[in-house]
C-alpha cells in the first residue's frame, strides 16, 4: 500500500490546470451523450453561403452540416467569383449525396480586379449542364429571413459579398436574422502551419479582404454575431483523419474524396477545416468558446481589436482533438438523412480504430 | 453599436467550458513562459529504461531528454531484447548529437519464448563496432540510486524487466526513488487509431505484456508512480508535424528522420508518441494531468482498476495541440547543450509557420 | 566545326543497343499514332473474366478495357470467392462509367478452404441491392463462343476456375475460342517490389495458385494462350501517375479513386498494374512482346519451362515507360464511348504535364 | 500438344518491335554482368562540375559517381550562385560517406541579375565552418588538364559558367579534355511531369538558361560534346524507389535522405534524376543511346537543332526501368570505397524486394 506523495503539486498553476481538466471532462462526456443523440426537435435552421469550390474546407463544412440532424438547412447559397459554377458544384454534391431537396442559390459573381478566381474543383462541376439555373442568393435570403424570422442562423463561409449586398437592400428584414456565424478575421494569430504554437501576428484573412467593404458593413450591421478567425479554425486533416473519411465508402465520403483530389491535384495536401468550425460552432458552441470582444475591419482586411461595447462573440482557441472527435464520426456515418426525418446511425469509431499496435 | 445576446449562453454545460477553457488559456501562458525560460536550478535527474530499436517513440522520448535543460540526464539503460544492440543504437544517437557524455548502461536481453524480437533500427546500431562494452543495467541503476537518494526520477519506457531485477536485487535501495515516470498500462481506451473518440475497451499495453511479473514487482513496489498509459499516449506524430523535425537539419533531427525510416521502410507511417508523454511528463506534468488510482496488473497484462487507496498517479487524457506545442520546438531547437551548463535557443515556430495560404 | 569521334562507339553491345533504340524508336511513333487513331473496324470481340474486388488492378483492367474502342466487350464474369459481390460491383462501375450496356455474369463461388477471400473494396460493392440477379458465367461464356465462333479472345485475370469448368461442360466448344490472354504465372521473376532488376527465383503465382487443376486445364486445353506472368506485369502505378488519374475528374477516374481508396485504406499504397497489362496486350501485343514456350502448372502452381512443342506465347519482360505511356492518356480520357459507336477524345498528356520546373 | 498460330503476328511493324525486344534484352544481359563485376583497370578520369543544393539531383548525381569504381574522381567543382555555400555542402557530403581524399573546388560565384540563388539545402552546408577554403575551380580544371591530357571526362551538371571562364581563360588546354558529357538543353522535349508520353515543344533548360553565354561558348569549343538533355533525364525518384534508398541506412543514403528532406520541405516531392543520367552515360553509355546532331544555342537559351556538321552526341530517349534497375543498387550498396582501391559490395535487389504480394 502506497499514499499517493503531494510534492508534485506544488504551483497554483499545476492545479488550476487540473481543475479546469475536470470541468472539460466533464463538459465532453455531455458532448457525447448529444451528440449521440440529437435532439431532434430542437432543429437549428440554417442558411449557408459558401465560395465552395476554391478551397476544400467549404465542402467538408457543408458536409458536415448535410449529416447534422440538429440543422435544418433552408438552403446554400454561393459567394464570390463564378457563382454559377459553384451552385453546379453544390446540384452534383447534393445530388450525390441524397440531398436534392436542397434549395441552392447563386451568388453575386464578384472578383478582385485582375485576380481572377480559379475554382481547383470545376471538373467537379462541370458534369452539371452549363444552362442550368438557379435563383439570385440575395433575394432567397431576404425572402428565407421574412418567412422565419429571428429564426435563422446565416452560416457565412465565403467573402461576404451576398451579405454585403443584403444589407444594402433591405437592412431592416437583414437584421432579423437570429445571428450569423462568420469563419472570418485574424485577431492575434495569422496564417500558419498549425493550430497551436508561437505565430507571427495576425493577417488579412482571405473571406475579409475578398470584399473588405462587405464585411464592414456585416460586422457593423447590428445581427448577432459569432466569430471564427484564424486564431481558432486552422485544425488540420492530416493523413490518418483523412484515411478514415476516404476508406469510408459512404456516398458523402465518396465525394469528399473526389473533390479532394481536384483540390490537391492528385498529390498530398493537407486541408485546414476553417470552416467547418463555424458549422461545428452553429451546433456545439463548447467547440469553439467565445468571448465578446469589439472588432473593427479596418481599411487593410485586418480584424483590429478596439475599445468600447462588444459587437461580436470571438473564438480565440480550439482544440483539435475535441473537434476532430465531433467531426470524424459525423463525417463518415452512413445515416440515411432525408427531408425533415432525419435518422442518424452512428459510426463506431471503436471499431475503426480496432487495430493491432505497431510494435 | 451592438449589445451581446445572452441567448445563446443558456446551459450550465456551456458556461462550464467557458470557463474551463479560460483557466486552460490562462495556464497555457504560463506553459509557454516556462518553456522559454526553464529554470536551470531546478534539474530533474532523471536515469531513462528504453526499448529504443523497435518501436520510433524511443527515439523521440530520448531526443526530447536531450533537448531538456529542466533534466540532468544521469544514464540511460537498454531494456529487453538485444540490449547490447540497443546501446550501440544508443551510442551512435548520442555521439551524434553531441551527448556522449551520458553513460549508457546494458539491461537484461530477455525476450518471450518463440517470440524473437526484430529491431527494425538494427542498421543504425550496426555502424557501432560489436565489441563495443556496456556497463550493467541493474548495478548502474541501483549505484545511481545510492548516490542521489531521493533524487532520481526513472523514465521507464520499455518492457520493466530491469526495474523488476533491482527489486529483486535490493528493493530497499530501489524504494529510494524519488519516483517511477512510466509509460504503460491501458485503463479505458485500448490501441486505436487516434488519441480521441470512442474506444474499444483497454488491451493488454505492450511494455507490461512483455513482462508481467516485472510489472507486477514495479506496481507493488512503494516507489511513487506515475502512470502514462495508452489512454493519454497515443498522440500522433502526422505528415505536417513530421515535416517541421525532418526539414529541420539539426544533429537530432537528421538522427531522428534517419531512424524513422528505418522504422517505416521508407513508406509513410505514422509514429504514436506513447514514450515521449512520459518524458514530457517529468518535465510538464500540466500535459498529462493525473489523479489518484489503484490499479493492479493481472495474469494477462491488464491493467485494473481496483478500489482501495490509491497506487498510482494516472493520466487518462491529454490534449495533442498542448502537447505537440511543447514538443514540437523543443525537439527542432537548434539549442547547443553541453554537460551541465545547457543553453536553448528558442526555435521560432512562428517564423516555421509563416506561409501564405493555400486558397 | 567539330567531327564526332567514334573512339566511344567501341563495342558490337553497344551498336547493338543503338539499332535496338532505333527501331523501338520507330515502332513507337507507330504505337502513338495507332492510339489517337484506332481502327474502328478492327474491334475485337473480348470476354473478362475477372476476381474484381480483392486487388486492385483489376479495376484499372476493366477501365482501360472501357476505354479502349479497340476491344468490343460481349461481357464480364466473375471469378473466385464472393461472385455474387463482385457482379455487384461490376454492377455499379459499369454504371457510373456508363457502360450498363455490358453483360455482367456471376461466376462459380469457390474458394480455398479456410481461407476467406476478403473483398477489399465490398463497401463500394454492398451499395447495389443484394438481390440483383446475374446469370451464370460458364453458361455466358459457352453461348458468346457458340454465337461468335473462333472470334472471342478470353481475356482471364482470375483465377481460372470458370474456364476450367467451361473446359469440364464442354470442351468442343471451349477449344472455339481465337484465343486466352492470361495473367498468370511466374516463369523466372516471383513476386517483388519493382518491374527491374534482380530476383529470386519463380512464386507461385495468385491466380494459378488458388485454382491449381483449372489452371493445368487451361494450359492442356489447346486453345492459343497469351501469358502475361509475374516475369513482365509488376508495372507499378506510383505517385505520378496517380496523381494523373486520380485528378482527372471523369466517370472512370472518380470509380477507379473511390476503390483504390477502399483497397488502400486510405493510406498510400502502391498498385501493381498486372491485369491491365493482359488487356492492353490483347490491342497492343507489342507492349509486351511474347515468344513461344511450353509451361507445365505442376502441383505447386509454379509454372514450370520443359522441353517439347510450344503451348503459349509467353511475354518475359515489358518495358513501364511505353506501357504507362499507353495507359495513362487512355484511362485519363474523357471520351464518350457507348455500344459499337465510341468516339475517343484523346486526352492530351503535354498539357497536363506543363509545369513549372522544381528547381 | 498445340502449335502456335501466327496470325496475331501479321504487321512488319510488330516484328519489328519484337527483333528490338531481342536485342535489347542480350544487351541487357550484358549490361547485368558489368554492373556486378565491372572492370577496375578501366578507370575513367572525370572531374564533376556541379551546382549541388539547389535542385536534389546534383547530390544523387554525385552519390553515384562516389559508388561507381569505373570513374576515378579527380575533383568535384561548385558552380553558380553561392559557390562557397556548396563547397561546404560538399565537404559534409564526402566526409560523411568517407570520401574525404576528394579534392573540392569553388567555381565562380555568378548569378543573374535580382535572381538570386536559394539553396534549399544550405543547413546541411552550414555545419561546415564558414572560413573552410578552397582552391579555384577553374585553375583546378585547367590544372587537371594538363596534368592528364586527353584523360579526363568532364562531368558538367550546372550552369556551365566555369567551363565558359576556363575556355576564356585558356582554350588550348580546355581542348584537351577527353570529352564533356552535359546535363542541358531541350531539344524536342520540355520540363514535364514524365520521361515519357506527349509533351508540349522545347524549353529553355535551366543550366543553359543561367548562364547562355558560357553554354554557347562550351558547344563551340571543339571538344567532344555528350549532350543529356531534358528529352531524356526526366526519370522520376518515386515512392518505391525513393524508400530502397532511404531505409538501405548507410552512410551514402542517409546523407542522401538528410538532403532530400531539405529540398522538399519535410513534403512528398518526386525528384527528376536529369544529372545522374549524365554521370550513368559517362560509365554506361547504353542507358542512354546518343546520335550525332547539329545544336545551337540561341539567345533566349534554346537548344536548336540546325543542319550541318554534328557538334554533339545527343541522347533523345532513356528507358525508366534500365536507368533505376542500374542506379538503385549501385546507390544503395553498402561497398567500402577508398581511394584507388574500391572494392563494391552488391547489393542483392532481389532480396529487397522479397515480400509477399498485397493480395
Amino acid at each position: 500500500m502506497m499514499s499517493i506523495p503531494l510534492r508534485d503539486f506544488r504551483s497554483v498553476r499545476l492545479l488550476a490546470a487540473v481543475f479546469a481538466f475536470c470541468i472539460l471532462f466533464i463538459s465532453s462526456m455531455f458532448a457525447q451523450t448529444d451528440t449521440s443523440a440529437p435532439r431532434s426537435n430542437a432543429s437549428e435552421k440554417i442558411i449557408i453561403d459558401t465560395d465552395i469550390g476554391t478551397d476544400i474546407d467549404d465542402a467538408f463544412a457543408v458536409g458536415l452540416a448535410l449529416q447534422s440532424p440538429e440543422l435544418k438547412i433552408l438552403g446554400i447559397s454561393t459567394a464570390w467569383g463564378d457563382t454559377h459554377l459553384r451552385a453546379r458544384l453544390l446540384t452534383r454534391f447534393l445530388k450525390e449525396t441524397g440531398h436534392s431537396d436542397i434549395p441552392i442559390a447563386m451568388g453575386i459573381a464578384k472578383e478582385r480586379p485582375g485576380k481572377p478566381e480559379i475554382l481547383s474543383q470545376a471538373p467537379y462541376a462541370e458534369r452539371v449542364p452549363a444552362d442550368q439555373k438557379y435563383p439570385n442568393a440575395v433575394d432567397f435570403l431576404l425572402e428565407q429571413i421574412r418567412l422565419h424570422p429571428s429564426e435563422i442562423t446565416l452560416i457565412a463561409i465565403g467573402p461576404e459579398t451576398n451579405l454585403g449586398a443584403a444589407i444594402d437592400r433591405d437592412a431592416a428584414t437583414f437584421r432579423k436574422l437570429k445571428r450569423i456565424v462568420l469563419m472570418g478575421g485574424s485577431v492575434y494569430r495569422g496564417y500558419g502551419q498549425f493550430n497551436y504554437g508561437k505565430t507571427h501576428g495576425p493577417d488579412p484573412e482571405w473571406n475579409i479582404l475578398c470584399d473588405i467593404q462587405a464585411a464592414q458593413r456585416v460586422f457593423a450591421s447590428g445581427v448577432p454575431l459569432y466569430v471564427m478567425p484564424l486564431d481558432s479554425t486552422q485544425i488540420k486533416l492530416q493523413e490518418l483523419e483523412r484515411a478514415e473519411i476516404f476508406k469510408a465508402g459512404t456516398p458523402l465520403t465518396d465525394a469528399l474524396l473526389v473533390l479532394y483530389e481536384l483540390w490537391s491535384h492528385g498529390a498530398t495536401q493537407t486541408p485546414t477545416l476553417f470552416d467547418a468550425v463555424a458549422v461545428a460552432y452553429a451546433m456545439h458552441p463548447e467547440l469553439c468558446p467565445t468571448q465578446p470582444m469589439r472588432l473593427r475591419v479596418d481599411d487593410q482586411a485586418y480584424t483590429r481589436v478596439e475599445s468600447g461595447p462588444a459587437n461580436a462573440q470571438v473564438c480565440l482557441r480550439s482544440n483539435s482533438d475535441q473537434f476532430l472527435e465531433f467531426f470524424l464520426p459525423r463525417t463518415v456515418s452512413s445515416g440515411v438523412m432525408a427531408g425533415a426525418n432525419r435518422t442518424l446511425k452512428t459510426v463506431n469509431v471503436a471499431r475503426i480504430a480496432e487495430r493491432t499496435p505497431t510494435r
